[in-house]
């Protein structure tokens, strides 16, 4: 390369080659066990119920950044079964903190089957991709002072703790919160630093998680949802959960949450396309990123970070 | 899939599944070639030599949405060498054409080296797919009333033409086109109803192009860029060329062009990232899934298009 000058350092250049062989990784793992490759719009007409919208000048129009694939989901699923797309989601959120950018990269899946399923799915995802890159990047884990060991062969089932057991877990060790609040940062990087693998946390209160998310059978005030942490003190770096599937219910919830007439419409319109009962999961690639290549800020996972505070260069 | 009900015809169905699989059969290749796949931002703060951006708003700031990887292709390709994409471009235009989305997904690479190497490259690409299809898309193809023979062993190199003799070959078919005009999407398609496979037309004027592409070294007045066409009337659907890779020379265009000084310094300013001379190529993945399934409008190329005058659902 005799013409180029000021280039990356040797940690971004592995960073950006792991990042390329996750991927790769995912992808086969996915193709291989079927799941159809498909594209949701980024430019969608409404809201919905992903708060923090980037706003796009859409001709005469006023349009939204989309975040993930529901309500898209149901037509791919309801169309073509076990789903997948590698796509950028946006989220304008004004925080600046180690782990969050505006623009981030996800690997999203979607199927017809129930909460646990689509957990146990997630974990072998996410072991695959550990030990494709403990054959396939040893070079890059090494420079960046990953054991090459840590990635290999993570014992499946991941762990899963319920929501319920993981307050406990933080009020027996003294920290100050009651059920119902969310798991700030430290919590998050407290309870993520008593595993040395990744773990699920399940069923979060239907005040703290999506709208659409499904409410658990038995306990109307929990959701089936669950989000998948990095151990060694990263947090989260993936969620998802069981999507309402009862027309009513879904007009039910949207009125009570005040969700915009015109957004209903496109939700419920959507349905033209065909829809099932499905369940989704989506895993933030620069966290998963982070986390494997132990990176101090989550901006060091993208070549071009979009912090909420900088859209340069 | 009991629950589900208004589902695609066949024939949609058909179409997403080859599009799956022809992006699985275009890694395939690029992988197997030695190019790392990255990703380049979708929301860039300056317009750059684009025509046509969505306008996001970012916090209390304009932004715009990416319509390819320049000029960040300059650091990818100083520090990883051969790269490519596979990504959503937005472009605003207000066409109501057969073969306009203002929402696509881009195959796209880049990597040192000259217009006819890359010419060379994408050839190749687009017949492995196309091969690749003819093999594991056989009911697919079938469904789509495309022979799968049209698909197999693609002849290489793709035929070539000059814009030169481009324009001659119409005026001789007493199209009324002068050089320096652009090709009618009418042109387009007579030109493309001569051959029965893919072929290349280059040299562009500089009136026509990028500006960024380079000049042709002995005709100033061309520049070294290229567009591919697919045959059977269906007209262009890819471009690239060979960026401009010396700093006067760029700095000078983007003064004739009138370019903003804030783009021009966002585009000298990535400089600090690395750059090399490179040439770029970029497929528009509807456009091929247009041709391959052999579809009246590029809308049925996409689950969810994003036309002019539509972006709903």
């Amino acid at each position: 390369m005799s013409d180029s000058h000021n280039l990356w350092s040797e940690k971004t250049r592995a960073v950006m080659k792991i990042r390329a062989k996750l991927l790769d990784a995912a992808r086969r793992w996915l193709n291989k066990h079927d799941y159809t490759e498909v594209h949701g719009p980024t430019i969608i007409p409404a809201a919905g119920d992903w708060p923090n919208h980037f706003e796009v000048k859409y001709f005469d129009k006023k349009a939204y950044l989309a975040q993930g694939l529901e309500p898209y989901a149901n037509a791919f699923v309801a169309n073509l079964g076990k789903i997948y797309t590698i796509a950028p989601a946006f989220r304008a959120e004004k925080l600046r903190t180690r782990r969050h950018l505006t623009e981030y990269w996800r690997i999203e899946t979607a199927q017809q089957c129930d909460l646990d399923t689509i957990i146990g799915i997630h974990g072998e995802l996410v072991a695959h991709i550990c030990h494709s890159l403990s054959k396939e990047a040893v070079e890059e884990l090494k420079c960046l002072e990953r054991n090459v060991k840590d990635m290999v062969k993570l014992p499946q089932p991941f762990p899963k703790l319920t929501y319920d057991k993981a307050i406990e877990k933080l009020q027996k060790d003294e920290y100050n919160i009651h059920w119902g609040q969310e798991l700030t940062w430290e919590l998050e990087n407290r309870i993520s630093l008593q595993f040395n693998q990744p773990f699920f946390i399940t069923e979060f209160p239907i005040s703290i998680e999506r709208v659409f998310y499904k409410s658990h059978p038995k306990r109307p005030e929990l959701t089936l949802s669950a989000e998948l942490f990095a151990p060694e003190g990263y947090g989260e770096i993936a969620g998802g959960g069981q999507m309402i599937d009862r027309e009513e219910i879904l007009l039910k919830k949207m009125k009570e949450e005040k969700i915009e007439p015109e957004d209903q419409r496109w939700y419920m319109g959507l349905k033209q396309f065909g829809h099932v009962p499905h369940s989704g999961f989506v895993i933030g690639l620069e966290r998963l990123i982070q986390w494997i290549c132990k990176l101090e800020h989550i901006r060091e996972a993208s070549a071009f970070p979009r912090l909420s505070d900088n859209v340069y260069p």
